[in-house]
């Protein structure tokens, strides 16, 4: 790396802040204001490096895009950049637009691969808009020594898994880089849906009294992952939930366009979609934590890690807000459809503590769920 | 990487060939006619790894597209898989689309960075099918432990040049690799663009007749990265050339709609972009070699290093094919524009060696121009 002209950096702070202007001297030092509020490794934030949190969906990654992304790209950025922008044609229809990296380790696991996340990762972002996607591409990142039975095999999964989704590849691209610079195959895609009329789906437009429903059992995903990279076994084999939610979605948007805020939760699990969700629309979420379908492996998995099961990735599952007087009938079309037969409502929004997830734990207390930090496992996705 | 159960391997062939099926004993050995035919490095071809060529643009690139990608994607592939794809939107305007990685090293070069070439790159893909760029993704994969200054450096050159080509930044994605496993900033962009109505713009439209234009002098860009990553001075400093495309394709595009073949010589240089417009077309090129420009420096550099300006990578140049009938004004628009003022004609298209380029030398006498295998340096963009 050549870095020859130091820029100025932006200085750590909290996502809640005003961006503060860029300048000499900006490097956030323990005790300052700038570091207060935060309940977590706050070393990581004496260090003007990154760290792995930075590509964690959390805290760190909301502090990155606010305080880094945003001013640099100064007014070539689309207000309110996110998981997947709709954009007006001039007369034409409205399109979805999203893009993901992928740098999951290892490249396949129980229950799909690289290929698969990649292609059902874009195509659940482009559908979280309530998108039907149009067109994917596709780019690799090799690195050389690869086995090309390897690049082979990934390249199959991408393509069974646009087949499955009903989704073209449309482009793509290659580059290499050399041995030791890579992790044999890192993909990036991108992809298009068109906005169906009448559907405007987005995190601001959770209500007070909007009913929150999630398509199944959550944190597979992770558990799947962690499970074989670090040879853990947890009685039955735990698969990854990776799969395409774009049908799902559909069968959704046929009861009824009025769907407020759809989210995947990804990497942060389903707290940092529902803090993302709360945090952008006002509305305060009360999470009833027992509703919350976990697999048992899941649990098991988690108790024996110390994790939380609502921080866990998943890549086939969504949240959705609904209003109240359509939450029923929604709830009847997931469960009526594959990817949601474990479909439940797992709680609601109220006008009280605006922006904030509260949790009514099993013993009938509450508690706060924060956004995450960093994330509670790297390379994930 | 845990590649456990292996799947079939395309064997490696010239493109030209069919595929043949998978199977096991498919990995070609030195002599077997697979081999015949091809006029360097065959040894990179008896092992089933990748190769720093796979990235180049050249033959390895297109052997992988040919023999590994298509294949494996199956029929979720759109028909012509190319730098940047036109999409007919139900009942809206048509669409180009595309997709790039970059890995250029380093990540900051006399006249630009990381940043520019993907925006630029980009962009140029997009206004290579007369597209009016409209919205681009921008994917970051880190290495942990980078300087968030260099993020930042990063970002602000791909705000910068967002803004420079009038394209808006509407949707992002970061990931994190561990230290070792990536080289500071890899990025990942897509684009997309409108093609307006009458305008058809393809590598097949190309027709005996056409005149062959070149936007202004090559071999800047890939003498530029060489000279700074391997401390090399030619006297004066060669700065990269790269530049956004899509305002001197729409000043071609008000003198004609009528442009029949577009391409902006990354890759492979020239060469490359020739020799597929020529495959696509399956007419014939003939190049008057000394009226390509080239600058000075970058002759002098290619006499000490070997290389051959033809074959070295350009980021802010575009050749184009226009029906003779055009050309004089088309040439004229050309030089009236900022990014054109060097356009010069530099060959022409004919009947004779139909899919091939042939050049005319100096000396009055001629010599086929090849695509190249791999790449004379990598990690160019």
């Amino acid at each position: 790396m050549a870095d020859t002209s130091p820029a100025p950096l932006p200085p750590s702070a909290p996502p809640s802040a005003s961006p503060p202007g860029p300048g000499p001297g900006a490097v956030p030092r323990p005790g300052l204001p700038e570091a207060e509020g935060w309940s977590c490794p706050a070393p990581l934030r004496d260090h003007p490096v990154v760290v792995t949190g930075h590509g964690g969906g959390g805290a760190l990654s909301a502090e990155l895009m606010t305080h880094l992304f945003a001013p640099a790209y100064g007014e070539a950025l689309l207000p309110g950049l996110a998981d997947s922008a709709v954009l007006t044609v001039p007369g034409g229809p409205r399109l979805a637009f999203s893009t993901d990296s992928y740098v999951v380790r290892p490249l396949f696991f129980p229950g799909g691969s690289i290929g698969d996340l990649a292609v059902n990762g874009t195509v659940n972002d482009l559908a979280m808009s309530g998108a039907r996607p149009l067109a994917l591409s596709c780019g690799f990142i090799l690195e050389e020594g690869t086995a090309l039975r390897t690049v082979d095999r990934v390249a199959r999964a991408v393509g069974a898994a646009a087949s499955a989704a009903g989704v073209t590849i449309a482009t793509g691209d290659t580059k290499v880089v050399e041995a030791g610079h890579g992790d044999g195959v890192y993909l990036s895609t991108a992809g298009i849906g068109l906005v169906p009329e009448g559907v405007d789906i987005r995190p601001e437009r959770a209500a007070p009294g909007d009913v929150v429903l999630v398509s199944g059992p959550v944190g597979a995903h992770g558990v799947a992952i962690l499970s074989v990279r670090e040879g853990l076994e947890f009685g039955a084999e735990v698969r990854s939930d990776t799969a395409p939610l774009a049908g799902l979605v559909r069968a959704m948007l046929d009861v009824t366009p009025e769907l407020h805020a759809l989210r995947d939760p990804t990497r942060g699990g389903l707290a940092a979609s529902l803090n993302e969700i709360a945090a952008a629309s006002g509305t305060g979420v009360v999470l009833a934590e027992r509703a919350v379908p976990v697999p048992d492996a899941v649990t098991a998995a988690c108790g024996f890690l110390g994790l939380d099961p609502l921080y866990v990735a998943n890549e086939g599952r969504l949240v959705a807000f609904v209003p109240r007087r359509h939450a029923e009938a929604v709830l009847a079309a997931m469960r009526a459809h594959p990817q949601g037969a474990g479909a439940a409502v797992i709680g609601e929004c109220t006008e009280e503590h605006p922006g904030m997830v509260v949790a009514r734990t099993g013993l009938g207390g509450t508690r706060v769920v924060d956004l995450p930090i960093g994330e509670q496992l790297p390379r994930i996705c």
